[in-house]
């Protein structure tokens, strides 16, 4: 079942999920970090540099700490979908990203495995190959600043905002991440974003249980 | 150190490296594969599906096992290129690959903690984007033939070939994979090509031994 965004009354702007990116080194210290957060968030991922140091392990341990969370298995497949999605699935995932430069067969070929995906949009996507994805069924996009690219000096602005409104005004849930904090969530006031991706905004605080809760306070506080 | 193509005498063309891309879904059906064709081929690549299906282990394993073979992670790597390298030089890979989609910053800070980078070329690649990784020292491109497109009917034509010997003019090294087999080798004849990759092609085979020497003598045969 896909998280329902509650939506205020008198309005059509819905209140966006909160999602935990679990981008450990090590499955000990992902399952820490989920112990303390998991119940705050609304979806639980499971990130590519986890998934590439353990393997399915880390989607099957956290599914069966968390049972009933959504959990996305951020793969950044790009090809082999049919084998990728399949194996992530019985891992216990219900979402899985695909970068955007994967094929349509590919997309395809995967959508056929899982609940449903999301393509990471990541350098030069068009808003063409968005409505390709569109048409085979892909609601689901994720918007990013590069972790990379914000180590670079990078940073949100009305370029990306603008990419991000005409995304959903395309028909997709948008989620958004990347140097993302409780201080510059309001920088998307207005804007009906799906889903608040962060890792390290919540993992390398102090109180990681806090720090979730901050982002979940102020985007009650944004979006009601 | 690089394996270094044999150069037949009065030819600036050289021998291509056979490569083996373990692709499986379990460690131990990757390992009793690689006993039997590690000594035969150049280059051995922990693929995308085992090392996100065992993570750093399938690495630290097969490194053990072929401690002086060139040993290739498949990561596909598209986001936090540092850690993502870092953590599979860590587990004894030598070389590791990243999306064409990743950002220069994220190949920039890949190529800091390993020893090559491979650009895996998905999608709407351009030429320009090729020059760009040439610039900050990427040497390696891998050619694809999508394995969901060759699912969904498409093959080996003018049109990749031309691309091929076009990355080549460019001063890359061009890895070619996707439904290779002994029989379609002839049609990469007068083109240098750097490695050819291959999984299913002798991991599926009756005799994976003999199929790795098969594509081996058909090199040999070709390039000299």
């Amino acid at each position: 079942m896909v998280p329902k965004k509650q939506v205020k009354e008198g309005t059509k702007m819905s209140r966006p999920n909160l999602q935990i990116a679990l981008d450990h080194n090590d499955l000990e210290h992902a399952l820490g970090d989920v112990m303390k957060v998991g119940d705050v968030v609304d979806i639980i991922e499971v990130g590519t540099i986890l998934c590439l140091q353990e393997g399915q392990k880390a989607i099957r341990c956290i599914r069966s700490m968390f049972p009933d969370k959504k959990l996305v298995a951020d793969t950044k497949c790009a090809d082999a979908g049919g084998t990728v999605a399949s194996n992530v699935a019985k891992a216990g995932a219900d979402w899985m990203t695909v970068i955007c430069c994967a094929t349509i067969p590919t997309m395809e070929a995967a959508q056929k495995e899982i609940g449903e995906l999301q393509v990471e949009l990541y350098g030069n996507w068009t808003f063409e190959q968005a409505m390709d994805w569109h048409n085979i069924g892909i609601r689901q996009v994720i918007y990013h600043q590069s972790r990379d690219a914000l180590l670079s000096g990078e940073t949100w602005g009305e370029k990306d905002l603008s990419k991000i409104k005409k995304l959903i005004e395309l028909g997709f849930n948008v989620s958004v991440t990347g140097g993302l904090n409780p201080h510059t969530l309001h920088l998307f006031e207005g804007i009906d974003v799906y889903t608040f991706i962060t890792g390290r905004g919540i993992t390398a605080a102090n109180d990681p249980m806090k720090a979730a809760q901050n982002f979940k306070d102020e985007i009650i506080r944004i979006w009601g």
